[in-house]
């Protein structure tokens, strides 16, 4: 097996050094802010030794990554009782597609399209307040990466509120369907503030530990769900976690992740590490285009393909 | 580890104890024939090492399982020239669902699909006679699988050409996009006719064992294919391979599969074991039902998952 | 011909003596507190003769009505710029469909839906307060009927805009396609006003008066809109009035009309008569019940079908 | 009121001296070869008398003008069991959609789109030989126009039979859900057959006499439906005739009609025409260009719309 630490170091230089950088997202302005060129990548190990390359303390906007650690939170609270509200199958349709919900009577298919993260935001908040609601999402991240600095960007928050209509439809249709058990504006707050957390790539990787070693995190030595959880949180990101391009993901990475529109990606190689990496510009489907190569190659220089090893 | 052969033994034994076996497909007379209460199960280790439950000889239909098989040969012929006419992801839809291909103008999602599989035979065909790409493909079967027995059920054939007006419907609907190359009759003959081929268990198993071990079969000493490719293929089975509950059988069993109508499912466990599970009762999803829940506990039980360790 | 007053007094009374009734709207108190028992019918020829049978001064919720006079209102104020925001096609789907929406960028398909009513409403918005808006268009109520008491039910607008999260959905989506220019709040408001105005069968089919006589209402003299557009209005009431009940609405009435939720619907016969009914049970499809059954036999009675005469 | 034959006379002469023609319709060679400067125009008054415009007496390919007298064929052999098997609503979508049927479970909207019309002509079969139905058919046609001469273009349907795929998708889809009765190949022999009928502008207005005037032919004295089916049959043009292009007709047009895809329309102005135009170009909805648009300056000049007088 190579070195995990030379890999690292040459897979961010190889990324540093490419042209090819795809599009930042631009829809709201603070997003747009971002150095296109920062790249930022750590692995962490089944003995918490850490691997980072590049940017790797810069915040940056996770995003959607957000939806994998509400799930495990919606999960904590109310158990499979949540399955009831969201599904578990791919949605072969865009991240926020409304069809889907129309032919499925307002039941979002799976918990990492918008619908769906919606509806787990929702079991979540469950009659608090939206403050009470969006200080555990918090908590729960400062805990997972034990680092209490972890912080929502407020201005990503406003941006995203003020201009969220499509999300706002999205929530509005299920409730309509009765799928949304608190005020629309409460949920989606909730939502559009925990989607504008802040985190670096060594945050996210030691937040995402668990899922890599069977709910206990080798790096905090915190126990944060059970095995079975993690294995299923694991395998609704394979199947789910890139919206439409979830199969191509899976086709090339062959590792469980889940990205966001900030450019960020983690990734799951179970029982050998957590990853999380970093940059910018996003391909057509929405999805970091550094950071799924970075992620293809890493996968392949070690050997960690879940499909054949 | 527990012990595989008592493993395959215990869960045999407790599948055909249970009374909730699903409802036998009778869409054709010939399915609708089989023994409800028939349940196969067989596991081939990385050292060729058999484990077998049950009826574990006897022959079944093997319908869309074909569609691992026939990828793979049309892989073989044409590279990935074969994702110009099929996608890669997973379609949210039934199995012979036409919406999708009229909003994706006549290319199929991916090759597990009916309109997948189609496309994918009319590229095995590509211009020979039906007569040859079925002899082609029934001996490559054979060769996977080193026996000379195997061959296709010509009644079920039969059955599935007089009565398959939804898959016609789907091929002459690709057709109309220039997507299918060969007589829609040609293709369609071949697409019947090895879905009808009849396996056992033991053979499924020995056939599918190159997509554990990195392309090359332990039990039969053959390379089949490229690392690479098998663990793709993998990954296509486990994000599409069981229609739209491809989701739910990751989520719950954790292993790349695929099932056909005739009750059988073949699953992967890379590095570790291929294996074949048979029981004709389908649920709701149109796979065996024993077939899953046995496939769930031998993940659980040996620690199988590819989501965690 | 047969007499008129004599034909209305005769279907007045037997849809009074009849059983089945259709059920009442309840997805709002305000509407399930109606008399199901209520029935009113007006016709006004082309000499401003009126023939009124039953309730036919009592005020009701006109609901979905209202939208061909905002439509009205709304090409007096941008004429065909409007057709550039809503389409003039039957939609095939439900009244409150956001499926076509999203097929089509988020422009509705006619402005009698939902979606493309909430787009009409923007329109006439266009800047403006809601309050200034509400009051042009309930002024353009009373100048039509020609009768000043004609007002907004306060309660029915309170409940819809409490419960309308389908609206709210609709109107989000648009404006996430940039189809809606004012604040989402203002134009949902201005729209769940104006479907919540109440009037008589007496005053509805004097406001559509104009629809009748090619832009002149013979009973109030006024001259509202040039014949060419009170023709196009009247296509568009045949095509797509009555949602997904539009084709069976021309097939078995042959006139033009439009229905609302509450229980009435006006209808017209070009150069013969303006006609509206009421009758609060709606069948499967949302339309009054016994109201489509009243204009079916007023239609064959009189010889007005527009399909033959 | 204008004189018509004035009125025919100056649209022909605008007509032929326009630039702006459409596209022929290339899909098959055979309607490639038609000459696109072609233009005729007939108008049959209550009194039978035949105004006629430029290229009136040459055949052209009625294509799916069919449809509305194989609907009246059917209903005639039938009656109203037809509408268990087709609807009676417009489509909002393309004339060879099948995402409709797959949401309705096989079950055309309405006979006018070209699954509809496969199922009215399945009706038309009913156990029959295709060449029976067909000189059925035929007959049907002569007698309606009264004249012999009247046949199928042998060529055309040829080339449509072997390029039809998207119809043998659509019939076999249908087919799945048993709602075709006959042999597939049957029902779409005779549907590709009827469509090839060649027909002239003359014949074709006189064989639509009987929809503008009760069901009764003032040029030929034929009876051939009762007023109601009359009046229904032009109501169901009016929604559907233009598939998704039906709604612009009605608000352009303001009568009932039926294109076709070589180039013809008829047209019904209840008791007061019939009428069928030709121009071969094809605007961007399949319709023909400038029949549309002379029927729309005809509508106007004459005072026909059935939306007011």
């Amino acid at each position: 097996m190579p070195d995990i630490d030379l890999v690292v170091r040459d897979i961010t230089q190889e990324m540093q050094q490419r042209t090819d950088r795809g599009q930042v997202a631009t829809y709201i302005p603070e997003l747009g802010r971002v150095d296109p060129n920062a790249f930022g990548l750590v692995v962490i190990g089944a003995d918490g030794k850490v691997s980072a390359g590049g940017d790797s303390d810069t915040p940056f906007s996770i995003q959607s990554i957000s939806k994998v650690f509400t799930l495990t939170l919606a999960l904590g609270k109310i158990g499979d009782r949540l399955w009831q509200r969201v599904g578990r199958e791919p949605s072969g349709s865009p991240f926020n597609s409304i069809v889907q919900l129309e032919n499925e009577r307002g039941k979002p298919r799976n918990p990492f399209i918008n619908a769906g993260a919606i509806a787990v935001t929702d079991a979540i908040l469950s009659g608090h307040q939206p403050r009470e609601a969006l200080g555990e999402i918090v908590r729960f991240m400062q805990f997972l990466a034990q680092d209490p600095s972890i912080k929502i960007d407020e201005d990503v928050a406003a941006s995203e509120q003020r201009t969220g209509f499509r999300n706002i439809a999205l929530a509005n249709y299920m409730k309509s369907f009765g799928l949304i058990e608190n005020p629309v504006d409460f949920t989606l707050g909730v939502y559009f503030h925990h989607c504008a957390i802040a985190m670096s790539c060594r945050q996210l990787a030691t937040a995402a530990g668990f899922l890599a070693y069977l709910g206990r995190n080798p790096s905090t030595g915190l126990s944060v769900v059970q095995p079975e959880r993690a294995r299923r949180i694991n395998a609704l990101m394979l199947t789910c976690g890139h919206y439409d391009g979830s199969g191509e993901f899976a086709y090339r990475v062959g590792l469980p992740g889940k990205s966001g529109v900030g450019g960020g990606i983690i990734a799951i190689a179970p029982g050998k590490a957590s990853i999380a990496v970093w940059s910018p510009g996003l391909d057509a489907a929405g999805n970091s285009h550094l950071g799924r190569i970075a992620l293809e190659e890493l996968s392949k220089r070690m050997g960690w393909s879940i499909f054949g090893v």
